[in-house]
């Protein structure tokens, strides 16, 4: 970083995580500068953080129909943003398979990357790494978990053994396979911790998401599968454990709130002091709950960790599979219960690659969301 | 540190820390090399040290009554092995305040002191840290709520916030005041989770333990009182947490095996994987409480807060009325509400030196135990 004042393109700016990191670059007005800001959808509150931010570029998906306001900045593709010598930090804010090609061009440009969408990592986790290792590019975990972790990691000189990570659970979590079944798109939406998008937090109710994050563990730590663990605990306080080769082990403590791991990533190693930030109530804290996942409720969970052990394009149509069965949960078109069931039939007549390349993977991706439509329009038309 | 293999005194090697310190060195005979062993009772089991070990100095308090085994070792004082050239790493595995002056020796000779006597630096803590900046000795915690804390510091490079110390609340943690007045010996030893020895039992079942940890914790750490707090944590799972500028924790785990801070601070920077040691059983971990501490059912612990917060020599006093009265009752000679009874008066009549040197520390501990002997004689005469 050559200057003091690190320059932030914020890709997903308009979304959950995009709004945050803007509260944290407003908190820290010195240490903080937005160079660029991206949004694919909504063009108004774009439009805002235009003109508050006065970023030098900005990207709209939708610019062919709708003109952002001109205001002097520079319009640009996303990878575009993403690689620009001018940018210090990019925080992929974006959600899905969307965020992908700008992470690649982030990490193939040297960036510190800070990553909030997983589905990158999960997708294309093998070769973003190898990337990464050659460009000098750091990847700098935003997810709370991982944050936990890469917190819990700092200036440990040895790998750890173990990984833990917890799950709140998750709004569905004391649901019976027969309420499961019946589930709707408000309930699942309603999660007892965290406010954040839709997409991950319906992730959250099926646990898809913390399979997702099984898989972006094991590439943001290098860590085999069998030693990463999922813990269900519900309070939402612990983010994640850590165990070292002599047995001791590490946790990190916060309320739930994002704005911690994005503050985190981006004043890595520094530690800002934010008054806006809460601050653990030691009167109050009373318990702190533990229960194993259930596999059996909540297949996503194994379909994802299984998927990241197979690997090659599997975790790609993992990913991708369910971010279409989502989108039909979302839309009322399926049920709670199919999500996990059009995933594992794309992950089932899935013909994998190994050691995929980008367009591998690319072409997995297509082929997955393709296969979803498809199995839930024969569902639809049966 | 010239040498792979640490050169290790162990001073106290037949009680409880001095005996694990020893498992620890079993365990990496490359590493670790037992260089001085130095004991004040129990001579059997020091001659048979001595044999296993072959040290090149040891020490015995009761040398002038009873010889030890003449195996070619050196018999020097104990300040002479704190200090002596050849020793890399002395660990001050002594209970009380004989401790003392070989920590302060240790320190002066610019060692590693692996400090698990923590009145030595209650009594002494100004001098001792001021002391190991001069030479730049190193106080490595033993304590397992001091190593944690020191563990959650790794690689943080700004001063933490917050120091939140647990404590077990040890075996009468649920008697109520009347049970606690008929307390037997036999019961205050029993220790919930612990395996510790006599003196630090007590103290754990008083929370005076804590009351001098929370001292410990602000001379080790540079803590102001105001920022160290103490929970009840029946489990002594976590050991120790830590706040950070930004508001996030970092806690410590593990099962409550004092090999594991031991090795920690013998191996330091490095963690050692010891197949001894217990892995925390994730399928087990159900449930981690909290409370606050009960200041009116052990008034121990805000006896001893507050000589820390007020300083000068009133530590040394609290610490060494403290160990008097620990042994009176002990003894059975008296009760065992009497002991923060005695303390409090000894702290009450003490006419207190700030900024003391040693000498008016060492002069402070004479009074205390004076004054507690007396005050418990006036007792047992009425």
């Amino acid at each position: 970083m050559g200057s003091i004042t690190r320059k932030i393109a914020v890709l997903g700016s308009t979304g959950s995580i995009g709004r945050q990191t803007l509260e944290v670059v407003r908190a820290f007005p010195q240490r903080f500068h937005i160079i660029g800001l991206a949004a694919s959808k909504n063009l108004d509150l774009l439009s805002e953080q235009i003109s508050e931010f006065q970023p030098r570029f900005a990207y709209f998906l939708g610019r062919e129909t709708a003109t952002p306001p001109d205001i002097g900045c520079e319009f640009l593709p996303l990878e575009e943003i993403a690689r620009h010598p001018k940018v210090d930090i990019v925080v992929m804010a974006t959600s899905g398979a969307s965020g992908l090609l700008p992470t690649i061009a982030a990490v193939a440009a040297a960036k510190r990357v800070a990553l909030a969408n997983k589905e990158a990592l999960v997708m294309a986790g093998e070769s973003i790494t190898r990337e990464a290792k050659l460009s000098g590019a750091q990847i700098l975990p935003v997810d709370s978990e991982h944050s936990a972790i890469w917190q819990c990691l700092k200036g440990e000189q040895q790998k750890a053994t173990g990984i833990i990570l917890t799950a709140s659970g998750g709004p569905l979590l004391r649901c019976s396979p027969a309420q499961l079944g019946k589930v709707t798109v408000a309930q699942a939406l309603k999660h007892p911790s965290w406010q954040m998008g839709r997409k991950v937090t319906i992730d959250s109710a099926t646990l898809m998401n913390k399979g997702l994050e099984v898989i972006e563990a094991h590439w943001l730590f290098d860590m085999p599968f069998e030693n990463i663990r999922v813990l269900i605990h519900p309070q939402s306080l612990i983010h994640s454990l850590v165990e070292f080769p002599d047995g001791s082990v590490k946790a990190q403590l916060s309320y739930p709130d994002m704005r911690l791991p994005i503050q985190y990533a981006l004043g890595y190693p520094e530690r800002l002091p934010n008054p806006e930030l809460p601050r653990l109530d030691w009167d109050g804290l009373k318990s702190l709950t533990f229960e194993q996942p259930d596999f059996g409720k909540f297949p996503c969970l194994k379909l994802a960790i299984e998927a990241g052990k197979k690997g090659g394009t599997y975790p790609a149509v993992l990913s991708s599979a369910d971010e279409v069965a989502v989108e039909l949960f979302l839309s009322g078109r399926i049920k709670f219960n199919d999500i996990a069931r059009l995933v594992a039939g794309a992950l089932e007549q899935h013909q994998p690659i190994a050691q995929p390349i980008l367009e591998e993977i690319l072409a997995a991706d297509a082929w997955a969301r393709e296969k979803v439509a498809q199995l839930a329009g024969e569902d639809s038309s049966c």
